[in-house]
This record gives C-alpha cells, structure tokens and sequence, in this order.
C-alpha cells in the first residue's frame, strides 16, 4: 500500500524564460478518466530546453507551468471511470492526448489533433500545454497510460518514449520487414535508438553519422555497423560506396541539422525512403530530381503516435530493445538546474539524464 | 431562429421484444460536447429489426429505449465546451463513437471500441446502446456531427450512413484507383450504395446480383453494368465468363447470405479482394484453396469508420453520389410501425424507409 | 485486313542536338516478345525536348535514334511467342518496360528498374533508350501493350501515358478515397490531367494554379473549381483561406518550379501528402519544420507504373476521363519540326500537339 | 576453381505417379540469362508429396521432370547476357519467377503469375512446371538467384525459402512493428518458421498449436513462448484466456487442417489478421459474424514473393534468423528414395530433410 497523497508537493515550475525554479505546489487532484501519478523518473529531452524558453504555443503560465514530459511512476489515485488502472500500478506515459474527436484524431493521428492546446477540447500535450512530470505528482489521463512489467525499471520506463518516436516514425514511413539497410544520421537520443530499434526490427546494416567521437562509440555500443565522423569522411560517398552504389533502403534523419537533412535525401536506394524526426532548425536546399526520378518518398514525425508506445515497451520487456545504454545521469529534483547544464552541455558525455523526483 | 425547445417530446420506445410504441419522454439535455438535435429525418436501417427484438448487447432499459441511427437533424442547443457547432447548423451524424482512448479508438478503429456499450467510458453507438434519432430530439456527442451543405436535404443525410458503411468497405480493402471491376452481391440498400459509390470511385464495370427483378431494376438505374437474377443464371460462370475468365477486382458482399457469401468468394481474380458487409447470417462452407493459392485478400466491415461520412457527404453534395434513388418512403413518427411493416414487408417496393419525427 | 508491311518507312531521326530530321530508316521486325506496331498518333511530351538536346542517359547514337514515347497505333505484325495480341488490334503504349528480374522490378517497381538503359537486360525506355513513335512503325514488347476499346481514339490512346502519370502519382501517394480536396501546380497537360483524374476519382475540391490566363481557362474547362493566377494573388494565403485555414489534403507538384515547390509544401493540411511529378529545374529551398511537426508526406513520381495504364485507359473508354480538351494541334510526321515549334513556343495556345505518321 | 562440367549427371526424375528414380540425365545448358548451378542442397518440402503424385498443373513429361524447389548451390557457367553472377558464386534460389509481363507480374506479385505453367512465355515454376534442384546440376534463370554470404553454409541457403514463404506472409499482411502476440497454428516446417521469424521482427508472445509433443518442444527450442497440444488443451479458450480476452494481433495457419483454420479466425482480436499459408486439404465451415462485426483481414499465400527472400537470407547471414534447428537428416541424392520415406512417416523425428546431390 502507498503512503497517503500529501496536499502539497515540491514541482519545478516555469516563473519565466529559462527561469525554472523548485517550488512548493497543490498536489493535483484527479478529475474524470485521469489518474495521480507519483513520478519516480522524468528524462530530460532535447525539446525541453527550448519549452524552458517559454515560447511553446499554448504553454500555461508562467509561475503555474510544470515540464517534463518522459515520465514514469506509480498510480495512487483514481480519478472518476477509471476502470482499467488500479493503484500500484507501475506506469509509462505518452506525451500526445488528442481530443478524440478531430478529423485527425478519428482517423488514429492524435499527435497531430487539429485542437492542439485547447485544453476544454480534452487535447493534453503532456510537460508542453499542460502539467509534466518534473514534480512529485501528475494527474494523466489514462489515454497516455501503459502498464509497465515487474522488469522494467523506472528509469527505462521513462526511455520509452524515446523509442516510441522512432517507432511511430516506422509506421508512418510504412513500416519493416527485415533485411533493411538503413543510415541514422545524429547520434542524439533519437538517433540512439533509432539505431537500436531498427537493428531489433531486423535491419542487417546500420550506418550511424555525427561529429562526436564518444556517441559515435555508444553508437558501435547499441548495434550500428559502422559509424561515420563526418569531419573524417564523406558521408554521401561513404554510404554509396559501401552499399554498393545502391544507397540505404531508408535514411532517419535525427540531427535536426541542414546539411545532415541534405546529405540523408542523397544516400537513400532508387525507391527508397527518408523519415525526418529531427526538428529542423533551419531551410534545407533540396535539389528534388533524384527524389522525383526515382520515387523517393519522404515522412516527416513529430513524436509517438499510434499507440506505438506499446510497442517500444513490449519490446523493452521482453530484452529486445535495452535502452539502459542511453542513461548517463540522475539527479534528485531539487538539482534540476545542474541537471539541465548537465544535459546541455553534455558534460560527463551526457546523453539522457534523468531527474527522480521521489 | 429555432422556436423555443419543449420540455417534453414525442419518441418511439422499446417496451420489450419488437414492442416499439411512440410516447412522451423528456427531451434529453446535452452534456459536455453534446449538441441537442432536432431529428428531421431517420432512416430504417436492416439491422433495425435485429434491434428491436431487445437482444443487441448493452441495450439501454426496455421502456426507456429510443433506437433509430441513421438521422440528420438540426442543432438547437449546445452542451458545454462545444466550439465548433452553432445553433441551426444542419447536421448528418455517424453511429459509433469510441472511448477514444482504447488501443482500437487510438489506432484510429473506433467502430470496434474496446469498450463497446460501456457508456461510462465516453462509448456510444447511437439508437443501439445510447437513444437514438425515432424521436423528435436527440443529444449526440460533436466526434459524430457532420455539417451538411445548403443543397443536401435532411432525407438524404439521413442516407449518409449507408454510404459511409460501403466507404469504409473500400478504405479498409486498400481503397480505389479507377478502373477496377467489381461484383456486388445482394440489392439492399448498403449492395446498392455499393455499385454507386464504386461507379462514383472510378470503377469500370460493376456486376450486380440478387433475387429480385425490382431491386435489380433500381441496381441498373443506379450504375450498375450488368445484373445477373441468381434464379435465371449461374452467378460464378457468368462473372467469370464476362470478365475473359480472369474474375472481378473487389468483391462486395452485402446480402448476409450464405450462397451467396460463397459466390464471392469464388468470383474474384488471382490477387483479388473481397469486402464482407453483411451480416453473416449462418455459417458459410467455403474452400479456401484458391484464397490460399492466388493470394487473396478479405475483409470484414462493421459500419462507417475513419471519418469516412466526411467523404461520402462531400460527394452527395458535390453531385457525384446520388442517394435519392433509394428513398422510396416517407412515414411521421406516429406511423412508426406502418413503416417498419412497410420496410420488412418490403410493401410497394420499399427501398429505404425514412421517418420524419418534426 | 491491313496492307503487306513495307521494308522502309518514314521516320523521325536525331543527328545531333536538336537536329531532328525526317528520313527513311528500315521497318523493325520484332523478336520474340514484340510486336510491330503502325503508329497513328504520337503526342508531344513536355520530356521531349530534353530528348531532343541529346543527353539523355543511354541514348542510342545519333543518326539512328527516334524518339517518342507517347503513341498508339495497330499491330501489324507479331514476333515469337506472342499469344495474348493479334494483327489488327488497337494498342496504346506505356513508356518503361523494366528488365523484369531486378530488385525493383520484381516489386513491382518497373519505371524505376537498376537495369535502366542496359538494352541487353531486356529494359526498354522507348523514344528515350530505344526507338519510339516518331515513326510510321515500331516494334515494342508485349509487357507495354494495353489494348483499347474500340470508342477511343488513337489519338486520345496517345495521351493516355500523360494521365497514367498522374494515375500512379495518386497510386503512389496511397490512393484516394473521395472527398479530397487537391491544390495542382502548374497548368500543362500533366497538371491539367491531375485536375481532371482527381475529380473522375472522387475530389470534390480542386484549385489549380498558374500564370497563363488561357491555360487557367482550360483547368477550369477540365474541372477545376477554382484557379489561381500567381501572379495576381498569393497562391498560399488563398487557399489557406479558402480551405477554412486548414490547407488541402494532398498537393500535385507539376509545374518543376522552384517556386511553385516550396508553395506546395506550405498549402497542405496536417497530416497532408504531397506529390511532386514536375521534373525540378534547380534546387528547392525548403522549411520543413512543419512538414516533420504535422507529420506530413512527399512522394516523386518518374512516370506510370505499376500497370496503371490500365486504369486510366478504362476510365477514358467507360468515359469518366475525357483527354480530348488537352488535343489542340495536330501535324503529320513530315512537319514534326513545325509540330515542335508550335509545342515549345505555345502558338495558338498548344497544349498537347499530335503528330500522325500514318 | 571449378571442375569441367560433365556431359552427363545424376537426377532424380519421376517416371509416373510415385515413381521418382535417379537416373542419369544431359546436363542443361543455360540459355538467355540463365545460369547452371551445382546443387549441394535441396530440401524436401511439404508439396513435394503432392508433386510425386503426378497431378500438378503444367509438370513437364513424365520421364524426363526432375522435381525439388528448395535448393541451393554453386555457379558454374553462365548463359548469354549474364553480367550480375560468376562462376563460383554461391547461391539461394526462389521457387517462383514470372512471366514479367502479366498484370500480376506488372504490379510485383509474381508468385500468381497469370501465365502459369507456359514456359514459353519465360513464366517458371522450378521443380514444378521445370525441372528442380534433385539433380546434379540446374539451369536457373537469374531473376531467381540471391547470392549467400560466406557464413550460410549451403544447408541453411536450401531452408531460405521456407523462411521467405513467411516472411511474405507478414508482407501481404501489411507488415510487423514490433511488439505483436502471434497465434501459429502447425509446428511443420512452414509454422516453426513462423515462430522464429515472428520472433526475429520482434513479435513479444507467440503461441504455437500442434499434436506431437517433439515438434512441439521443437517450437520451443526456436522461440515460441507457449506451444498447446490441441489435444491436451482448448486452444480457442487458452489463447483467449492467455491475451486477457482480447486475441492475438495475427494467427498464421500454417497446418492446411480444417478445425486448425476454423480456431485460427476465433483466437484473433478485434481489429486482428489472419493468414493463411497452408494449402486447405478441405473445406472449412466458419462463422463469419465476428471477422465481420470486428473487422479482420484474411490473406492467402502461395508462396515466396516480392523479392522477400531476399529479406530472409539477409537476416539468416546476420544471425537474426537460424535456421539450422529445422535440418534433421542429409541423404545423398542416390538414397531419395529413404529420404522421401524419412520425411512422411517423420522418422527420427524428422523435420527438414535435405538431399545433397553432389
């Protein structure tokens, strides 16, 4: 039995741009299809510091507003109708809630539900448009719940959404069969696992790029074939080479970067395929007559969708996909600054860190 | 400006197996993204007379019960949070309306919700397990609304159902790219909204079969190419023989007959499809050799999903599709009964029976 | 019964670059798989001037290459092992015939085969790597035949590759269900094509934009709903506006503009798809940031595959696509350079101009 | 370097129903794009019985059919217009080639060829309608080879096919994501493959139904998580009860038995697929109301197509798929006879049994 819910809590709250400070807070109540969750582990992502930035559409307001949307904990309270979570239950969370009743929603794409940031609609966007999980407690409706097993942990609980862009970004792109070659460019998080998953999809090549020699060796770590420092080589030539003159069956673009987005429209096969996760920080300059030519089809993903939540995590559980290589941190909540600096900076080799708020 | 609402309405109510009466009962109130509907017009659906013999799972209490689901009507009073319907908005509605965050409801099913009948959950499926349009008003939640155009009357919205049901036929067998040749079995209304919604898609050559030389009649006016009376001619041998022994694209089966259930099987091309509509009524025999051998594709089909009613209305009021062909009668809300027996006696060649409650 | 078959014939022969000359060449035979065809009609393609310039890859030598893809016309004779076509019958031609046994073709991917231009691998690109329909005969294998009713007219076979590229365009870009709404760029015969098979396939909504007044007016003759002139209104703003801010559900690229591309990219809806066919005359400039943060999709299109020929042309015979408002010129073969004069430079309005060397 | 080339060889050919006999035979010399392999493997498969029978559609004379289509071996001469292979190359082969030219061919799904059996149109059927791998030496066109790595001896190459019948199941059925529990109904050859393939594309739960106990605890040795003796246990009400009432994502009947197909439609879940891959020895009598209210998919499968083989060799090479579990006996190609024997009456607890003629 968990302890009693106490009336109060400590959150990190946002008073500003990058101002985000521990604070003492209500502890949320439940309401209608929503659970209390006791968060024990909320991993700091790379869109966090631009949320921190306090530009976000339909971000709450300052003073009030708590991020952190890769979160896990455990149930100890039920709102109203929950009929299918029971308390104690261990828990990971998806980050998108649509309103369920959009054309976009109806037709399963809920991370792109056409009210995004109305909270009256019912959409939540979870550590973005509404209260995340750098706090001890959250109140999520049990849409963005799945019951994790007894031998995943907290901390890889909190992963899973990590892999479950990369999942979504599958489906979206039309899916796997085995036998994929594939490039991963961006050794980031996303890039990470986007090599881990594919590899446990059953991809039998995965070139991995990016510039930092240490994530290009946790890349060797986690399956990718063959890693390319872009300030070492040439990576269109590279790819092209080693597979034959016939490119990549599909390229991920995880870097966000222009010339990286460029380069992955180059490597991929004659009818082959680029999904773009990354978020592009700037105008990429395209020329389009291979795409064209060769029917290329191209995906862009904002972030997990499709239930595919429940695929990562299966895959989690049963020791197909091991995402404890990509946790380098822990901080207690009360450290959230240091561990932001920590993440940002990649200090100590950074790549997730994770804050345990309990 | 709509007059006042009244308190009190006129509505058909199950008091028990096939005991429909028309009484007063409170006009319902709409909750939270409800809108109250002003029923113009409700169509007779084949799966009415299933209905009310009292035995559909999670039917609401005998004496309470109001069905009737294929209706359009007229917006007369909104429930909280509802944005985007204003009151007179003209109105088709769609039957199913799933939690909307089951696995199914997420993936974008959610006419097979998981938590089919559990209203608590948020699920309805309007005039089956929550009141429907045999009634003056109704309460329907916004994810079931589709705004109609000035040039579509509320008898044809009434119809929209049923074209949506063979829309999402065509949407789950893998869609349509024109030129296809089809067969369809069984001259109901949902057979024929499928040869006019194939003709509507771009298919060539539409086969029609069924008993009954009226229905055929109606089938030939509505586009079918070729009827074939299954008392007259062998149904196999003639498709086969009429399609230089190659066999259909996409077979639709509508009838819920055994025979024919058979039929479709063994009409349809190396590599064809078959869509099941009907409801089964007994088991079928069937030799799946050839499904196995010449990869073949079936589906089952329960209603309208994946908001496809937003196409088929946008294509009655564009002048592609034409349901008016099917309305055959017309009874108030007092004569309830009359057009049931009009409907399953099929009296004067009824076709699609509607109800006019206001 | 056809005349005896001449040892010589008239045809159209590239010498250099844009040195087209008509003179005498001898009558192909067909070898095993082929037939003779005597060509009736051969339509311009906006590709052949490229043709014409002499680079293109794999191009047979000057002083014996004839060119032209886009034809029709009567078996005459029959090579080996030709079972499925006999002398008299009336044929429209597809462009690509893959090699058959490369990884792309045995998916079914043809127009894009590895083998493209190896003669000897059995790949025909006919009027680009091997002899086409500038001429009073030509020998083309069986696998690029498509018989035609007999309600269509060589020339209207002619331009049935013109629609089968946008046929495979939708086919490519997950096909349609009806209900679209479409934005087409560019009003050349592809463009007008895509206007006009959209709506035969169910759109109920097609914007079509350009900058030559008597083009808009033939997109507006074929069927679209609303054109936009670029020059006087801003393509993005009107049909975001129009479009209840919301954008179209799928964008047809066709004018090869750089331009026109990025504003292709910018009127799709979330979760939108855009189909590029214009073959991209420079690079394009691209913010994808909401292409990846609303999920949407890009497929290239090289030209009609996947047997789609097929469909178009039974949709031009059942009378659901009618290409004769695109015909405005026809030559005989003798005035090919007059014919091309007038395509190039758009005298008296040319959209598709028609060369008959029989 | 290899040896000369006999004149004469060792072949199994069947001289009536039944009546297989080495004899001694030419050696085929390989025409246009063809090549001559050296068969070390070939595998009896399951169809082979029916083979021997004599009854199979377009077999060449009696007297002169070599059977056996599960083979793998070594290059050894080319015919003309071979560039892609040399002599040495170690080699897998795919059953089926295509005519090429056929709608079906046209749209990539060679396996149901429309030209089945007329060898003069190119269409092949190796060890079915030409001669097969229970020989010395084959003559193979090269649109069925797939070169092996080093690391895949000859045994496991001849099992590749088996693998790819599979795994172009999961292609027709639209493809795995990871994650999915999996129903496989048979432990043959056919379904211990499925167990291990749906495991390798990262399947979490995969039931496997069967009769004998050591076909069953050879499931379990390659991956399945739950193996049910039909005879011991209710398979229906245990799948049931093991997925929390729901179903499986997909059951593959792999057994061609009546009440196996009849189970495999009852233990799918709402929304669920089945395929089905074993050849139907009788009719089934199913139930369709819940594939229709649920709406499930169905999709037959001949056999290995789409280039997957491809696929299921990559992944053998990688180490994702093994395959060696399945391989029970090795008989040289004089004692067919025996192997045959071993093979139907499964002594020795046969599975896959290989002949290695050479």
């Amino acid at each position: 039995m968990t302890n009693p819910i106490p009336a109060k809590m400590k959150a990190a709250v946002l008073f500003g741009p990058d101002d985000l400070r521990v604070v003492e807070k209500d502890v949320p109540t439940p309401v209608a299809y929503e659970v209390l969750i006791k968060v024990m582990s909320c991993a700091i992502c790379g869109t966090d510091p631009t949320v921190l930035k306090g530009n976000w559409p339909s971000r709450p307001p300052f003073g009030t507003f708590t991020p952190g949307h890769e979160f896990s904990g455990e149930v100890v309270a039920l709102g109203p109708y929950v009929e299918d979570y029971k308390i104690g239950d261990r828990i990971a969370i998806e980050t998108h809630k649509g309103c369920g009743f959009c054309r976009n929603c109806k037709e399963g794409h809920y991370t792109i539900c056409l009210n995004y940031g109305k909270n009256e609609s019912g959409h939540r966007h979870y550590g973005f448009t509404a209260d995340g999980g750098y706090a001890q407690y959250v109140a999520v409706h049990i849409s963005n719940l799945y019951r994790i097993a007894d031998n995943v942990s907290y901390d890889e609980a909190a992963l899973v959404t990590t892999a479950s862009c990369v999942h979504y970004a599958i489906d979206l792109a039309g899916g796997f069969l085995g036998g994929e070659v594939v490039a991963v460019f961006g050794p980031g998080p996303i890039g990470l696992m986007a090599v881990e998953l594919a590899k446990a999809l059953g991809a039998v090549k995965v070139f991995l790029t990016g510039t930092r020699e240490n994530r290009l060796a946790v890349g060797l770590e986690v399956g990718a074939d063959r890693v390319i420092d872009i300030n070492e080589e040439d990576v269109v030539k590279t790819i092209l080479a080693e597979t034959g003159g016939l490119g990549v069956d599909i390229a991920f673009e995880c870097s966000g970067n222009k010339i990286a987005s460029e380069q992955a429209f180059r490597v991929i096969r004659k009818g082959g395929r680029i999904s773009i996760i990354g978020d592009p920080h700037e105008e990429v300059s395209l020329n389009l007559r291979d795409f064209v030519l060769f029917e290329m089809k191209a995906t862009g993903v904002r972030g997990e969708g499709n239930g595919d939540t429940r695929r990562s995590l299966a895959m989690v559980s049963s020791g197909k996909l091991n995402v404890k290589p990509l946790i380098s941190h822990h901080f207690p909540l009360e450290n959230i600054g240091e561990a932001f600096e920590t993440y940002t900076q990649r200090k100590g080799g950074a790549i997730k860190v994770i804050i345990n708020p309990n």
